[in-house]
């Protein structure tokens, strides 16, 4: 596609220097920039590619604008830009895949109520009284239980597995192989082997959300799994039965949340590290990759280790063992020592 | 769905107190109980709430029956009140989402054989020579491989792929996105790369066996990976080829048995955890969360660690590694002195 | 399917000594072979059974051939046995579950361009512009998103999702719930919450390459992330964006990378294995099971532990760890000892 300096301009709130109408196809580093693609200049050490760069257009933050702008590119003034270029891609990369319209070979509830402008791929299964909202895109494969809510300006990608009964809020985007709703692990176990503890309660999405591949969320045994507003869980993430994870929290890939454990906000949890079921985080805690975290944690702290313990002890603790070989020498040395006195 | 007390005492081999066609939609807890409801009363701390409840009829275990009944709601007499309220709800649970009937657009092969009462959902793919026993309920975009066969009363998910050749026993339920029977990880070094080592056994679940989300099972080299009666597995989960899992055992998210392992009977693996290949558990066995299990593992034992060792030891030996510091400070004081002298 | 001792000759390129019109319809061990089937002697602790074994061919290496044959099923000679009868194992797999044609139910772009002698299941979807080579299966349930290439001689099993722009090269197999090219994981904190980074690159496999159940390979922020020849990768593993993992090297189950990190060639992670993001691992590394790699690491290591160290200093620590009670108590026995005097 090919944007005009003046479209880009309106797009990031920028001020357009030299000609408006001067286009782009594509985008380029500043240091290789070639004619007919846009570039930005975000930081000082950039500064001087500025003058040999060959791009059409170069978007730059307000305060390295330089005086003189003969010789230069078409410019668009920006307060930063490397946040303005990184939302215009988002911008473009969202315009780019937008698919819209019901594809053949769907299969979907007459019950179900679909919203304006929504896209849905064929293959995919969407079951009695399931709602989808505005500007919703889901891709092929995909199956939606009975009675789910999804928000507006949602994205399923293909092969996504709704459970009946979850809601998604708005501008929720769930990653291939995700599963959301499936039963809590509960079982009571008898003389006979194990009895299913029934898991009636549903998952609840809130606003925001961004849900890795195969990532898994199991329903509540009763009432809600909750992901709040703003969350963002990377790909094969395990989050069990009445969990709650808080705003704005983020967890790395192959981590895992065990059972009615409630998680803070902003919290950030590392890869392959683990939550144990029952506990509860305070806000801002991290949690480094592979640590294992069995108890309730304070707001703002910083673990690590499996069990988890606080990140300094940690770390203090862990260069002590890589020389226990020679702590143990001294020890018995000094007992030869003693002895022989 | 409504249910008289009658109906719902021959549910659960109870006796009703008072009039057998009261009728409940509902359930409730007993300290909140509305008329409309039914509740239970399970253990003598809520026996307080038995004469205030609104509930319209309460379970009651046998040994809290008051011997006054009068201004009491209906009662069901049984001999364990919760654990006939969690049958009661398996059973509603199971009635309410029964599913049956072939729908439209699924691809099932002529050879196939199909038992009584089954449900197929739409773009599931049922190959040659597959074989799907009497109330089994298969979702949406299942894939059934050739010669597979699955017993009666099983549940299979949205999205779950079982390759050629699998056996599933009877009461087994899997939940979406696990795939059963794919190639076990055998590849030999040469000059060139790895060569594959061909995968050409299957994988055999006995009866009532649960398998949570994408969780994945191997077929075997040669002969059969094997989850024998009542294993229950939860999601994300890693069996790899020629595992065999002894009955009634049980595996937390994200854990994972190497190749050619056998775990033995009523085995608890937590969250994260690994066995290596080529070892052997005991009965009774319990490996805590994270843990490595590169051993053979005697009967009853617990472990703890990675490397995993006795759960005690574990335990005390950690207790120090926090200390580290303060114990080399202490060895250092001691060099001091005896320098000194 | 029956096969001569000719036709199994040519196909490994041995010589027949004997009637070369035999005929085996199975394979057997030595030990318990029975007529009508294929057998093999690779070892010489076999070679006693080679007298009384019924089998009706006996593939044998060249250095363990009798001179006497009188009395002898019909052998075939190779170089190794062993070989020849796991490369045979290898052919009669893939001609047995070989499949062609494009089944009902599919949706194929106009504008995607298949290659002779492919296979499409139904339920499988195939984007605009989507190449795919000769010779390639391609199961039902599979997703191909806009763009995407695949070489030729490929198997994709049944439900695997492949988003745009993404590139698989010749000889690749990818099991049941991969997921090839979601958006990696990438997001700026803001006072609101978080802000995606546009992750607008792609995921290029290179030849011969085997990705295991559930796995996920996401793409890149910008360029790239590469899996170079001859990788395998087992079930539920994490590479993340910009990734680059070397010719011939092989990861264990749920093990991961973490983004932009880069392994060199013939490197073995173990399961459960993690290496952080931004590090540089040489040639021949190995990972122990569990270790996290958080830090470059040279040709030729070997690396344990959680923080990962030497393998050879890991255990030697370890050692001391399990015994840490008992070096405590002798520092304190030291104390006294000391005090007193």
């Amino acid at each position: 596609m090919e944007f005009s300096a003046e479209q880009i301009a309106e797009l990031v709130k920028g001020e357009v220097l030299g000609n408006p109408e001067e286009t782009v196809t594509y985008i380029s580093k500043i240091e290789d920039g070639i004619p007919g693609t846009l570039t930005f200049l975000g930081g000082e050490k950039y500064q001087k590619f500025l003058k040999k760069t060959q791009a059409s257009i170069v978007m730059i933050s307000k305060k390295l604008l330089p005086e003189n702008l003969s010789g230069l590119p078409v410019i668009i003034v920006v307060e930063d830009a490397y946040v303005a270029f990184n939302q215009l891609l988002r911008i473009y990369n969202e315009m780019k895949s937008r698919k819209t319209g019901i594809e053949p070979q769907t299969q979907i509830s007459e019950s179900a109520k679909l919203g304006e402008n929504i896209y849905v791929g064929s293959f995919t299964y969407i079951s009695d009284n399931a709602v989808v909202g505005d500007n919703t895109q889901i891709y092929p494969q995909v199956f939606i239980g009975a009675n789910v809510k999804i928000g507006a300006n949602c994205k399923i990608y293909a092969g996504v597995k709704i459970y009946d009964d979850c809601i998604i809020g708005n501008n929720c985007v769930l990653h291939s192989g995700v599963v959301i709703g499936a039963d809590g692990f509960g079982f009571e176990p008898t003389e006979n082997g194990y009895q299913k503890v029934p898991q009636l309660g549903n998952v609840v999405l809130e606003d925001d959300i961004e849900v890795g591949v195969n990532t898994a969320i199991d329903r509540a045994t009763i009432g809600s799994t909750i992901i709040r507003k703003g969350v963002k869980l990377d790909n094969l993430i395990q989050v069990a039965h009445n969990v709650e994870i808080g705003e704005h929290s983020a967890m790395a890939s192959q981590s895992g949340v065990a059972g009615s454990s409630k998680l803070g906000k902003w919290n950030m949890i590392g890869g392959q590290a683990g939550i144990s079921g029952h506990v509860k985080l305070g806000d801002n805690v991290a949690v480094v990759a592979q640590s294992g975290v069995g108890q309730d944690v304070e707001d703002g702290k910083k673990l690590f280790g499996s069990p988890a313990i606080d990140i300094l002890n940690f770390k203090k603790s862990y260069v002590y063992f890589k020389n226990l070989p020679e702590l143990a020498g001294r020890l018995r040395d000094l007992e030869k020592q003693i002895t022989k006195e």
